[in-house]
């Protein structure tokens, strides 16, 4: 095979190790320059492909790219964008290969999560009708944890270890507060359609009765008010306190998320609050509680001060894999994370068809969640434990993480046309 | 002087490094057995004392003992109750010296913020008048790092590191999405009259054009809607986002929280909300921009597992000054830190009058503020810098922190009354 340049791209919502994949293809595709002469990243994701903005992360040192394993965010940019389908939109697949042979891209890494799975698949399948077959490999990345077939994705580990270590730290504050201040504390945590990160929380205590969290809000189990309320008054009355643990997609039974209350500002304006403060305010007005809440927000994501070690591992390893399994003439394919298992915890790399894994979303699968609904199970444990576990601190200087940022030199541009995205 | 018991509570709200001073006080009485027998510990605080309900510390192991050091909470309950002025409610007073006679409690440790140090102080006073003299010992907490006269509160550096790495992390999260998500993002952070915990935020960035946070929003500075706004289209313009830190406690000119912000839900209750949400449909209303939002709430004063160990060492060092000055015949004082110089950081105990401590707020001084009203000064980083510095991780089992719960064995009562709380 000829000597072709890579191209990767972050896509969709970071997390605390997007860029240590993002490292893993980096070095790998260095060790191989016989085979790949450089790798480009697009600024922004895919739009950095359509509007040919590329970066050579060739101008990065071997010191820059080994700090972006312990560096949160995406370090070229990444982008909410997805591509069309074929028929509908086939001008921008047409740009794609237009621009990867204009720089002589043999090598497509994108990483993301379910769409972005499709767009590779799709960009394997168009770039040989083209004329300009392109080797694609999906490369998994979400902290929702919501691909098919992987038993794990990249970026999760990381985001559980957060929310169980926020959730046991906050709740030693509240009981140790609970005889005369805040009774219950709400944790408001990302996850719209699948409970992973909601479930995480559950890590926090040991799953014997009175242990924090108390409750755990899933968006697979239909909201029960009226079971809600009266699990947090059990608990004041027999622990004392009430933590709770809420995923963002928490619904009504007729599917109604409950951040959408229909709470309106001093103007009228309908306000997009989280889901944490509706609990809370139910909570109040039903049973007089004082409550206190926090939402984690993009902090649960970013957080790579806290992440795991299996999964800063991961998801290097995911990145090279996708480097390995290309130069073995592999396309259309991802590597994803096979659990061997689970005492002790043992995994190895394997791969699937892109195929398989597009658009298509992973839930929590009902035997991960207590009959009640409100916690987690053995099963859960088991499967969540080697997640979250060992520590992998980035350096410090001056008290604060030594984190990365690229000089994200832009590569010449070679065409004479310019794409809207 | 002959051998008594000591007495120790913690009042408050409590921070990720309260228990480190309990650790010193509790490690200081042990290796000083010829003159203070044991430690009491009061349950949930200073009511502890006046309902008898008092926690022998003996019956904990060197190794839990050990642990506290680095287990965020309040290891032995704390309370948000202010004793009343003598003259309202001597009652109180009474009680306490009834209780510490009939325990032979000779030293009085209060760990705890203004308040505290002005109960602390009262007692010393009384309990000369009520012929059982107690020798009373402030120590000093309070993420708010409002205490005067000391240069720093044990419990604030913890709190500062944990806003500026989070800011600092939600930002690279923020930027990297900004071409087509999120353009703006706010950090809620705890301080309702003084803005020393916002100023942290300020440490995220080196203070260079451009860097985040963008904006921080201070206590101390009337909130001007026209120019906050203007400041945030100023960033998202030229920097392509913008991150902004806001205090729960900024004010309107005219004094009123932007907290209450007069929100009310579907059902016209008035609403609670924190001042994110406010400040994020400030920013949405008028500049039209996607937020995100997170609201830090107790993850910032629990989260021991990124505490400073500045401030680590700091908390256990007033707790072991503390029972030193006892031991050495003081009393009605609260060891302070001091600071030598900032760069190197050097700094030493030293003691002061809690007559001068009592009920009195330190502020962030205007020098520390910009002149915009916006941003730290380079003299605000010179002070915070060396709070936040060093790593003190607690060990880990399975991926979660081990922090130690006590057994908290009560001590015998040995008074007929009760007292009503």
């Amino acid at each position: 095979m000829s000597k072709a340049n890579a191209f990767y791209a972050q896509s969709g919502g970071v997390t605390a190790v997007i860029n240590a994949t993002a490292c893993g293809v980096i070095e790998t595709a260095r060790k191989n320059r016989n085979r790949i002469a450089n790798v480009y990243a697009g600024r922004n994701g895919i739009i950095g492909a359509l509007s040919e903005d590329l970066i050579d992360t060739g101008k990065e040192s071997a010191r820059a790219v080994a700090a972006l394993r312990h560096t949160p965010g995406g370090a070229f940019g990444t982008a909410r964008y997805k591509l069309k389908g074929i028929d509908e939109n086939r001008a921008e697949y047409e740009r794609l290969i237009e621009v990867f042979k204009a720089h002589n891209i043999g090598y497509f890494f994108y990483n993301g999560g379910n769409d972005s799975m499709d767009t590779a698949h799709k960009v394997s399948q168009i770039s040989r009708h083209l004329g300009f077959p392109v080797t694609c490999l999906g490369v998994p990345k979400t902290v929702d944890n919501d691909l098919p077939v992987i038993d794990n994705c990249p970026g999760f580990g990381s985001v559980a270890k957060y929310v169980a270590v926020s959730t046991k730290e906050a709740a030693l504050d509240v009981l140790s507060m609970s005889r005369t201040s805040t009774k219950v504390f709400i944790l408001e945590v990302m996850g719209r359609h699948a409970g992973w990160i909601a479930a995480a929380g559950g890590l926090a205590g040991s799953g014997a009765a009175g242990e924090p969290p108390h409750i755990i809000l899933f968006p697979e189990i239909p909201f029960n008010k009226r079971a809600f309320l009266k699990r947090v008054r059990e608990s004041v009355s027999k622990y004392d306190y009430c933590v709770i643990v809420v995923s963002e997609g928490t619904r009504y039974p007729n599917g109604r998320f409950l951040a959408e209350a229909g709470t309106t500002d001093a103007f009228g304006h309908a306000q997009l609050g989280g889901v944490a403060p509706v609990v809370a305010q139910m909570v109040r007005d039903n049973l007089g509680y004082k409550y206190h809440y926090a939402v984690a927000d993009y902090l649960q994501r970013s957080a790579r001060h806290i992440a795991s070690a299996t999964d800063a591992k991961q998801a290097y390893a995911v990145g090279r894999a996708a480097v390995k399994m290309a130069l073995a003439g592999e396309t259309a394919v991802m590597p994803i994370i096979r659990r061997l298992s689970d005492k002790p915890y043992r995994w190895k790399i394997d791969k699937a068809p892109l195929a398989r894994v597009a658009n298509r979303e992973k839930l929590l699968p009902r035997r991960y969640i207590s009959s009640d609904g409100f916690s987690i199970t053995a099963a859960a444990r088991r499967y969540l434990e080697p997640l979250v576990r060992g520590e992998d601190y980035p350096p410090y200087i001056n008290g604060l993480p030594n984190y990365v940022t690229l000089r994200n030199v832009p590569v010449a541009k070679r065409l004479k046309t310019d794409f809207v995205v």
